[in-house]
């Protein structure tokens, strides 16, 4: 090696900046396991402290991006784009945005994650589908965008090995705060996409990773100078993660509430108002975003317009019946929960707010989400939101449903539950979803 | 475990407080192997960026300390003391120092070190003498110290293996230049000799670690506070070591610069003064501290007198002498290096300075050091100083003086020797050899 390690670690730990060629060998090194963990950490945490500006954040997400392949979309001439999100509760966008984006003609290649900690994943939402197999090799998924303009995979070992290594010394390391690192680890693996735009939805609030809508923004503009960096078009919307999004969060649930909304269906509440209402607007305005950057519509409300006449037309309802069929799902068998527990309000107000979070965990609980990568998901499992931020309510009324097969795991997670949502005496008043787009 | 290690690293990392039974569990997890070598590397590095107060560097050095064995004195009744310096080139004190004060009557456990990087160690030179044997048992060392008042081993595996861990870790992973993991692992190995009280060679300039006088107290004041903490006297002195200390550095060649002190012997340089004098007075002077600390002496200036009356009557000398016996060593034996080589002045002017450490490299590259712990000692290799700063040289005279058995060996560290002393135009001025003394 021309560098010596420790001699790397140092000038980072000094406050120095780090050129590529020294991020590149560093990370390469230890995707080889030349390098051993313990440098590795120990550089994880100078970075920590000392940060890194935009040009060695851009050299580090490269020097990652070069850890494994780059998917190679040079069959598929079209603008391609994606959308990422910093992750939340009830947040399955990308089930809708994804066949209406697809449906206008622009391929959507989505390497989606899954649900770890309080967070969803995709993936977990679509295999909750009956054979639903999100395995694809990558000549098969490029083959798949090139044909049907939308396929889903998981991250493979071909893609950001180096990523993968460090993400999980970072868990270990409490290194995982850092502000470079994690864009690097984002971007990396969207820019092995091969995509040409992308629309990041970066939350904010009690169920994001960036607790308020200043730390939101700081991310959203890191990660989109790493996006311009390597010359993609990209814009950013930092939305309101205060309370989670539509009506369920889960998996089978899920998916039956973006069935529904490409339905055209509506869920009335008992405070007056369709509860898919939020889960549409912001697909929608994601979409129109990805749709603007690919040349679809003039403007906003023009890629908005079209956006909205797919889903109402009943197109990207089509879409995603295709999909299933791509990847073998059988949409009809959706599996529906065999029990539910509905949790009564013990005080009268307005909803003052959620413990999204803790929304997050009972979802663990009931084991619609994972607290370690190696649990095993119970489909059907989910919960149910009957009301939201600025709701009146009153003693008696159910707040939420728990859903799924195993009584006792829904018993297990009342108490989280019940803590997780704050009832005021006063009004309140309802969040706006959408704070700020950022390009 | 009581404590996940990742929430410990956290902790530091957020500037937080750690408790004693965190440290603890941490470190002798460590040494047991049940925390891995990258989640200590990250809360070195945290440590480094967020320091630790007197209480968790106590904590630190007791964790470290009870790793493994505290040496039993308790057969040795008297106030027993020891000496730590800081390191530097051709610092040879405790070789006098500990017959001066055994002679008095006081034990002097040596627990000493190797040589490693520019800075030598007490084994090495002592292991010069044919026969020097300082593999001792704990008890054979505990039954020595009771006898003979004196006795010098190596740190054994039992003495601090959590320190030996710990040390070889922060070497790769830059996480050397923190002043409580240096603190600490000095402390932590010294408490466990068993001793009332020690004095401290804190050395500042260019042949030390720390290169300023400012830092060196700073070094000093913490040492100091984890000796107070386990209530042992302590003593520090604070060094000159912008010039090599003496007439030699080496091993074999220090030795003979020893006895001949012990003898009473002086050698003229060119200047007209006594190239011993320094290593003679910072001998003294530090017994004096022992001594004092020991009871022996109502203040500096008298036990000062003891440790003089002590030198210059010889009692040192047959200390000294014993003290071969003692481990087998043959001091008639000691080796003479067989070829030298001269390091003639090209200018003419006043020594202005020296870079003490590319001393100390001229020293690795001639075998008299190690860059590597590996690495094996010439036992007769060594540099000669003729002049010092502040005195006058002439174009042609001799400055240094390679000494050693292999010729080539000697060529090869000319051009870092050379570059080692600068001359000044203008008449330069001796500096102090101790510039302040702490208790």
């Amino acid at each position: 090696m021309a560098f010596l390690p420790a001699e790397i670690i140092k000038i980072k730990r000094n406050g120095g900046e780090l050129k590529y060629e020294e991020i590149s060998e560093f990370i390469l090194g230890y995707a080889r396991g030349q390098i051993p963990d313990y440098q590795m950490s120990a550089l994880l945490m100078a970075i920590f402290f000392r940060g890194m500006n935009t040009e060695e954040t851009l050299s580090l997400t490269k020097a990652m991006l070069h850890s494994g392949e780059v998917v190679d979309f040079s069959s598929v001439k079209e603008f391609k784009v994606d959308k990422h999100s910093t992750g939340g509760v009830g947040d399955k966008t990308s089930l809708i945005l994804g066949p209406i984006v697809a449906a206008a003609g622009i391929p959507v290649p989505m390497i989606s994650g899954r649900g770890l900690g309080h967070t969803g994943g995709t993936l977990d939402k679509l295999e909750s589908i009956p054979g639903f197999n999100t395995q694809k090799s990558l000549p098969e998924f490029i083959e798949l965008v090139h044909k049907h303009k939308i396929c889903f995979i998981g991250q493979t070992k071909e893609i950001c090995p180096a990523d993968k290594k460090i993400y999980a010394l970072r868990d270990v390391t409490a290194t995982v705060e850092s502000l470079p690192l994690i864009c690097a680890s984002i971007m990396s693996k969207k820019m092995a996409e091969g995509i040409d735009g992308l629309v990041l939805d970066v939350k904010f609030g009690s169920g994001a990773f960036m607790k308020t809508p200043v730390l939101a923004e700081e991310l959203a503009v890191n990660l989109m100078a790493i996006a311009k960096g390597y010359g993609k078009k990209v814009t950013a919307l930092l939305t309101n993660m205060d309370q989670p999004l539509g009506r369920y969060a889960g998996n089978s649930v899920e998916v039956e509430e973006c069935v529904a909304i490409m339905k055209n269906e509506k869920f009335m509440g008992p405070a007056g108002y369709d509860l898919y209402e939020d889960t549409r607007e912001l697909s929608l305005r994601l979409s129109a975003h990805m749709l603007l950057l690919a040349g679809v519509g003039k403007n906003e409300e023009e890629s908005y317009k079209i956006a909205e006449d797919i889903l109402v037309s009943g197109k990207a309802m089509a879409k995603f019946e295709e999909l299933c069929s791509i990847h073998g799902g059988n949409l009809k068998a959706l599996p529906k929960p065999k029990h539910s527990i509905e949790v009564k309000s013990d005080k009268a107000g307005w909803v003052g707010g959620f413990h999204t979070e803790s929304i997050g965990v009972a979802g663990i609980l009931i084991k619609a989400g994972r607290a370690q990568t190696t649990d095993i998901i119970a489909p059907t499992a989910g919960i149910e939101f009957h009301v939201k931020v600025g709701d009146e309510v009153n003693v008696g009324d159910t707040v939420f449903t728990l859903h799924g097969d195993d009584k006792d795991l829904l018993q297990s997670a009342l108490p989280m539950l019940r803590s997780a949502m704050t009832i005021s005496l006063q009004k309140t008043s309802k969040p706006s979803l959408i704070l700020k787009t950022l390009s």
